[in-house]
This record gives C-alpha cells, sequence and structure tokens, in this order.
C-alpha cells in the first residue's frame, strides 16, 4: 500500500465520468445545502450533500446502479447477489428492479426494520444471517452466487462501485462553484470506504486543495488508525454502535489503496455525538439524517476538524433511520 | 373583490424583483427538489420547494425581513411589534436582529416550545395572550404599537409581506426552468394567504398556464370557502386540527384581492392526512415537515388534484415542529 498505481484496476476521474453518465436522470441529483445557523455555529461555511435524499435514502444507489448497469445481458438473467447492512441492500434491490435483474440480498438479522422493509419493496428476496456471524457473510455469499451462477455486487471494494459513489463529489464540486465556494476540507462517512474513495479520486483532481477525512464511530475507526499504520487493519472485537451502517472492517483492498496517499485522516465520533447531531438536524435543519448519515455533522459540530473560516463539505449519507430509533434520539437529547 | 386593480397599493411582480434582491444573500435560496418515489406515488412530476430549510425553519423569514429592511431609521429604532402564532414570530425576530431592531412578538400561550425559544433566541421579547382571545390580539398589538411608537409588522396583508413571499415563485420557477420543467399546478399553505398571494403575482406573469391551489386544514377554510363565494368569510368557531401555523381566518384583505381572480381554488385536507404526509416525509423522502408545511404534500397524496401526467409544484413552507408532537405523528401513522 502507499501508491494509487501499485494496484491494478483502479478507477480514475475518466470512469467516475462515465459513472455520472449513466446514472443522469436515475440518480437524484442531490442538493447541496447550506445553513445560516450551521455557519454561525462553526465559524466557517459547511455545504451539505444530502444523500439522504438520494433516491433509496443513501447514497449507495449510485454504486449499484453503475455496477449493475455494466453487467451483460447474460448476467443480468442470471441474477445478483450482495450482502450488506441496509443501505447497499436497498441501493442494489432498487438498481437490480431497474435492470430487470433477480436480486438476493443477505442482511443481518439485527438490521433496522425500516431498511430490511425498503429492500424487500424493491422486488428483492431477503435472506437473513445472525449479526455474529458478519465474518462468514462474505463466504455465504460466494457459495450461493456459485449455486445461481449468479454475480456478486460487493458493497465497496469494485471499480465500478467506487466509480458510481464518486459522482457525488462530482456533483459537490459542481455545485460548491455555483456558490463561488472552493472546498477547504471534505468529510465523508466511511465503513468500507467506498463513497472516500471514489470522491477521494474526484477531489484529489478537481480539488487538490482540500484536505479530505473519513468519519467513523467510536469503536469501528479501522479506517482512521490504518491511515495512520499506512495497513489496513481490522476493529477490536466487542464494541457496538448506534451507526449501522458504519461497522463494516476491514477497510477494503482497493478502496484503501486509493484513500490511503490521498486523505489527511480519519476522524472519530461517539454515539452520544451522533445523537446530538441527528437532534441538531431535526431541531435547526429540519433533516432526517441517519445515525451512519449524520457522523459528518457530528465530526464538525464538536470540532473535530478546525472549520474557523473554512469551507467545509459534509457528505449527509444517508436518512433511513426508524421511527423508534429517531424518536428515542431526540427524547435523550435535551437542548440543540 | 374582484378584481386586481380594484385596491391601490398592491404589490405586482416589481415588487417581488426587488424583495429578492434585498434578500440575496440573506435568506437561503432553499432546494427545489424531486422525489422518484413521490412521482410513481401520484403518476407525475412532484416538485418540493424546501421552505422548511429556510432561515428560521419557513418562508416567514422572506416577507419580515423585507418589510423590516423597509424601514427608516427612526422606525428601526423605536422597534417593531408583531403578532404570530409562531412562524411569522420567528421570521420576525430574525430579521429584526438582522436588522438592529428591538422586536416584541406577541404569541398564543398554546404556540408550539420549538416557536417560542426560536423567536427567544434571535432576541425578540415575547408577551403571551390566551389563544380564547386570537381575535383581540391585533387590537393589543395596535396599543402596545402606540405606547412605544413601534411599527406593526403584519403576518400577511402587507405589500411588502406579500412581495418578499413572492420570491418563493421567482425562485420555484428557475428551478424549474433548469429542469426543463413547465408548473402545470402549484399549491400553497394557507393561513391568511401572503404565501400564496405572493406566489401568485409571480406565476400569474411568469407561468399563467399554471393552476394555482391554496391548501387548508379542514375546519379552516376560510380561503376555500371565499374562493368560491367572492367574498372574504371566516372559519366557523369550535373546529381545531394539528396545523398550529394555518388556523387564523379571515383571509386578508391585500392577499385575497390578489387571490381571488387569480387561483384555481382552495383544497381542504384532514388531520389524518397531514400526518400521513408527515409520516410519508420522514420514511420516504427523509424531510421533517411541520403540519401546517405538509399540507400540500397531503393534497397530493390523497388526489385532492388530479396529478396524473401533470407536474405540480409544493411550497412545503416550515419545519417547525416540536420533537414530541413529530414522535406522536410517527407513531400514530403504522405504513407509509
Amino acid at each position: 500500500v502507499g501508491n494509487v498505481s501499485d494496484i491494478d484496476g483502479l478507477p480514475g476521474l475518466a470512469e467516475v465520468r462515465e459513472a455520472a453518465e449513466r446514472l443522469r436522470g436515475v440518480a437524484a441529483y442531490t442538493p447541496l445545502v447550506e445553513f445560516q445557523i450551521l455557519n454561525e455555529r462553526v465559524g466557517g461555511r459547511v455545504l451539505l450533500k444530502m444523500e439522504s435524499l438520494q433516491r433509496t435514502g443513501s447514497f449507495k444507489f449510485r454504486g449499484a446502479y453503475n455496477r449493475i448497469t455494466r453487467l451483460t445481458v447474460e448476467e443480468k438473467a442470471r441474477g445478483i447477489i450482495a450482502f450488506s447492512s441496509g443501505n447497499h441492500a436497498q441501493g442494489v434491490a432498487a438498481a437490480a428492479l431497474l435492470a430487470g435483474t433477480p436480486a438476493l440480498i443477505l442482511m443481518p438479522d439485527s438490521a433496522p426494520t425500516i431498511k430490511v422493509e425498503g429492500t424487500r419493496a424493491y422486488g428483492a428476496e431477503v435472506r437473513f444471517y445472525e449479526y455474529s456471524m458478519t465474518w462468514a457473510r462474505e463466504a455465504l455469499a460466494h457459495q450461493l452466487a456459485a449455486e445461481r451462477g449468479a454475480t456478486i455486487v460487493p458493497p465497496y471494494d469494485h471499480p465500478d462501485i467506487i466509480a458510481g459513489q464518486g459522482t457525488v463529489a462530482l456533483e459537490l464540486l459542481d455545485q460548491a462553484r455555483a456558490l463561488n465556494a472552493s472546498i477547504d476540507v471534505m468529510i465523508a462517512p466511511c465503513s468500507g470506504g467506498g463513497l472516500m474513495a471514489g470522491c477521494a479520486i474526484v477531489m484529489s483532481r478537481q480539488s487538490p486543495g482540500a484536505k479530505l477525512y473519513t468519519v467513523e464511530p467510536l469503536g469501528f475507526e479501522d479506517t482512521a488508525r490504518s491511515l495512520v499504520l499506512g495497513k489496513r487493519v481490522a476493529n477490536e472485537p466487542g464494541a457496538c454502535s448506534v451507526c449501522d451502517s458504519l461497522l463494516i472492517s476491514p477497510p477494503g483492498k482497493l478502496t484503501f489503496a486509493i484513500n490511503y496517499p490521498l486523505l489527511a485522516g480519519g476522524l472519530v465520533v461517539t454515539d452520544e455525538e451522533v445523537a446530538d447531531a441527528m437532534a441538531f438536524a431535526f431541531h435547526r435543519l429540519k433533516l432526517v439524517l441517519e445515525p451512519g448519515g449524520a457522523t459528518g455533522l457530528a465530526a464538525v459540530l464538536c470540532g473535530k476538524v478546525d472549520t474557523s473560516c473554512k469551507t467545509v463539505a459534509l457528505v449527509c449519507s444517508g436518512g433511513n433511520v426508524d421511527a423508534a430509533t429517531f424518536c428515542s434520539v431526540l427524547s435523550r437529547s435535551i437542548t440543540n
């Protein structure tokens, strides 16, 4: 690890641009929004790229659609398989429905109801695995894929997935330009690292002065630690977090090969900081963010990076949260 | 009533454009968003103008700022007074703070906590009146204004207020043009009628083919009835609704003079339809809407207008809802 060119087959800006062409008119061109109340609070300018308003409620649709539409007619006919805690599941299911491809999704039995129902609503078959067996889900997917002749659509570690997620940054930079804003800092939530890897490809070329940070929940900061150590390390077992969409480890091989040389570092937020950010988003911004989708907002509200007089772009990556979880978070947070 | 030109001093397109100049860089240029899932549900194209994301959480800041910045230095020094159930209160308080003008706001004792706290957070003095005495609030405001030499900033029936709210439609049409969308139907929530009057001025000139509808909660459909009767009538006493921001009657004199000749009619929604729309906005769109702000969405979800193959613009007018009310609404709504 250490140099992007060490690994063959990594996507570049051209692949992200091709993905943007495929997604045009299919994925939502999500708004980049700004709030005076947030700017005043952090003493800088914060631009929120609202991927919670993306089709299926998270950015995951972008990569999934970009991957699935590149399959051959034969591959599409045999179907696809994905494993996911929920957002990738819904993204794949919706993309498969559009592509006319049967989809089987493996989900942990701990997945939020809203994500399971969302996945089924797009016509996908859902099979559960025990959350404690997450380490074995990839092997199970490969076994089922072999039985069915189906193609696996991985959650992050594939050039087409990474290129699809990178379209977030292409849009973001166009929208920032229209606001006369030049990005000093960009923050994206991180699980396997596909969103940030795709964005880093774009940012490093089109906005090279921007410092790029992943953000992860405490106990699941494998990417932050891997960036420090210069090698992919896994999370310690036993941690838990409300950020159901950000629990996977270690960083992807391809995503880390892209992220390691291009990122400034990895930020870490606690569940309490995430809950306060979700409450702030509700009370002050009138936005619904899921825990993982609120980690970037939590990072700036808690001063994890210097925002003073800076322009900070945040990817609000998703909004798929159960009403019960959402209301429990709001009731715990007194103020904001 | 019957002809816009019957009444002197009504604002026109020029006044709305001047308001837009004053608001540039001060009010948020709120996004116009579109959701595939909503389009599919109603069989048309729905564009949501997100005034819940406006400064102070509702469109009311636009008119208040446009009015207050037009006061003389002497008038500003003597302060302003407003009466409001909450959204106008916050808009006035924020605008007064920016203009350096002391603000006294009369609010009903039934106003949602979030609106009272929001108003105070902008430095305004809040004085409560009994909700049952709403009919007397204007007289009280005039008495206090006389005592203090202060200027009243009325909630809707003033040319500057109407012109400020009309900037919503100026932006909406520019944004729709960028999407190659031509508006067939436009729906805006209505209490005193200022938002729709301002928008109607713009729409009737720049998008004359669009049919314009107000939407009101059942029991508070004074504008719908007034439009049918051709004269301003008040609500019957005794009704109640969750839509705290849409309870005022009768329609304003100026606003009705504008709306009567330009509108296609008034839609009416029940509290249950509003609650379902708020739940739909949370679960499917990841947006926080207050009851009044969700009435337009309720109208299209419940088929109150023909949306088939139509392009419908909705103003989602506000998002100021208490967590307790919001969570109670979500818990009542099983599906969506």
